[in-house]
């Protein structure tokens, strides 16, 4: 539907494209080409470029300790290979894998696929609900992996605050549940501190840490990172030979570059400056046109806002009328584990549309509300 | 054990550097990259970037008619990874997958990475043994899937015959069982003339062709392509949506444009042409320095040489003592369903070495044949 002239997507996730160091990459390709197409071009090993390891590593735990001493880095095919992977090491047909809920579809797909059932932990504005979480985990059939995205949820927005992290540490290090912690959006912060992540507090070996290149640098390139216990990860290596044997080289190398002779911390104010922008003024739209008639949160990052229509409006009518007017919105009940739940809010993205679009959308979705109400 | 100085391998598959189009590849890249970054650099579509399917298609049916009006491409992250995808969609705990014995290992593991139970069928000097396919074909327990690699097969480097292909169509087609033909190296002959591909006989809907651009253009860009009846397409494209979204973007843009604008067939010539002096050599080092007393067969393309040592030649101590003296050499029963199957033979690569490389290993191989005897 994309690509239909006029056609404005608040549904998507793509990064902005004016993010990309674009230059850089082509430079970095441009040399590593000219001096050693070989060794650019040729297999490489399943668990990643070594060098791209390495940087990473020191990326990964540039404010916190992250990848421990006892821990092992893999580069994967993206993070949603991550999901794939670990659904494929440890989830059996009947499987229970507790989840936030709502949460990223593309997790919940990836274990779907995998025949887990899946429960759901209901969202609160400082993460998941403690009570629930300790009775799913304490629940008869103990689930496999508890999956969370602590930063800047995938679709809500919500930050899990600094004591939910560690509670929701304890409480899976208690009940033996392994921990998937997804940031794909960490180093995209717009406002307050940077939160100590659920893996640095890690002494028991029960946490999986999935970040991303893909909103950090570009997608295109398909390269994200997993660190974890070193024996959990020699078997997402043996799943990943299997599954893709390695990640494309060529994206790796200019990665390694890119993180070796550039300068990260300047680069992510850059990248976090054009999205702060962007959800400031989709914010400020939101509560110029419809402020007290919807609600919704301020992310401190991300990609996304979580909108809550009024009660008396239908979800599904909504988003149906706002693409009629050429406006696309994912119905929130496309994130959460009983896609026929009933969900009052939409997932609204500021990231990909321009200031043009995101003023228009809003626009669009104003006159909906009102055709509705 | 390849980083150890001195170190020869006839063990890998890698493709020859030297025959990576590697300024052309620069070339392109840097354009696309000068041109729009941001439609390089951003997410695609699961199915893979538009163009390059097209461009696929046409590379693909160049000989034959292997893409019909009602099939479809995808484009993958290597080969691998439509076992992956096809064990993935169809496989269940304990069904049969039935394979060429021996056959390449990166597919029988993933197969058994779905808990496939894998039943071999003997390799004759033109393909499979018929009578056995079909016992196993009409077996009480129908397997899932029968997967061959008809040109120049890894590891023995048998082609399968012409009639032979045929009859294993008209065998699957009698027992419904789907069939997926691997063909990593089809544009690599050396020898003889192009033989049709068994997806070129479907009428029935039951061939799955998988082909890679790993060995034609370079490995480094995890590029390939699977073609197959839509319906089945469709449900690999699911199941990629969930194990990586899309395989990396700007190795599709580069291959699309390299598709385009270079005369492929005067590409795949000077590529065979390097594969061919090597694989020269590499026949006449074995005849002139072990001739009588091993066997092996003169491939007609490919990167291997399939080499059976005497009977009295245990092979696990050849391989390692040819190790010992710094030559790989990979034993037959990695590529056996059954790993522990007595196989008398080693697979010998002819493709990553150098000339010298290639002397210097077949005269290693004759020391240890010497020792042994």
């Amino acid at each position: 539907m994309m690509s239909e002239p006029g056609m404005i997507s608040f549904g998507g996730g793509n990064p902005a494209t004016e993010a990309f160091p674009s230059k850089e990459i082509r430079a970095i390709s441009d040399n590593l080409l000219a001096e050693e197409p070989g060794q650019v071009l040729q297999y490489s090993l399943t668990e990643g470029y070594p060098a791209l390891r390495e940087q990473g590593k020191k990326y990964l735990n540039r404010n916190f300790d992250i990848v421990k001493e006892q821990d092992t880095v893999i580069v994967t095919t993206g993070s949603q290979q991550v999901m794939d992977l670990l659904g494929k090491i440890i989830c059996n047909e009947g499987d229970v894998i507790a989840t936030e809920n709502p949460a990223f579809m593309g997790a919940l797909n990836a274990f779907r696929s995998y025949g887990a059932k899946l429960v759901g932990i209901d969202m609160e504005p400082d993460g998941v609900n403690l009570a629930q979480l300790e009775a799913v985990l304490s629940a008869p059939q103990k689930p496999k992996v508890f999956y969370t995205i602590p930063n800047f949820q995938n679709p809500t927005g919500i930050t899990t605050s600094l004591e939910k992290r560690q509670a929701v540490y304890e409480l899976c290090a208690k009940y033996g549940v392994l921990i998937l912690e997804d940031d794909p959006y960490g180093a995209l912060r717009i406002s307050g501190s940077p939160i100590a992540p659920i893996k640095s507090f890690d002494t028991a070996g029960i946490v999986m840490h999935a970040s991303s290149f893909s909103k950090v640098l570009a997608p295109g390139m398909r390269l994200a990172m997993c660190a974890g216990p070193s024996e959990l990860m020699a078997k997402m290596a043996l799943a990943k030979q299997v599954s893709d044997v390695h990640t494309t080289l060529w994206s790796q190398r200019v990665c390694e570059r890119f993180l070796a002779l550039h300068d990260m911390e300047k680069h992510l104010e850059r990248v976090s400056g054009i999205y702060r922008k962007k959800a400031n003024l989709m914010i400020s739209e939101f509560e110029r046109l419809m402020g007290g008639r919807i609600k919704f949160n301020r992310p401190e990052g991300g990609m996304f806002v979580w909108v809550t229509l009024p009660d008396n409006i239908d979800t599904a009518e909504f988003v149906r009328r706002c693409l009629e007017k050429k406006l696309m919105l994912v119905p929130g009940n496309a994130f959460t584990v009983d896609e026929n739940a009933k969900v009052q809010s939409v997932r609204t993205n500021f990231s990909t549309p321009t200031e043009e679009q995101i003023k228009a959308g809003a626009q669009i979705m104003a006159s909906v509300l009102d055709e509705l109400s």
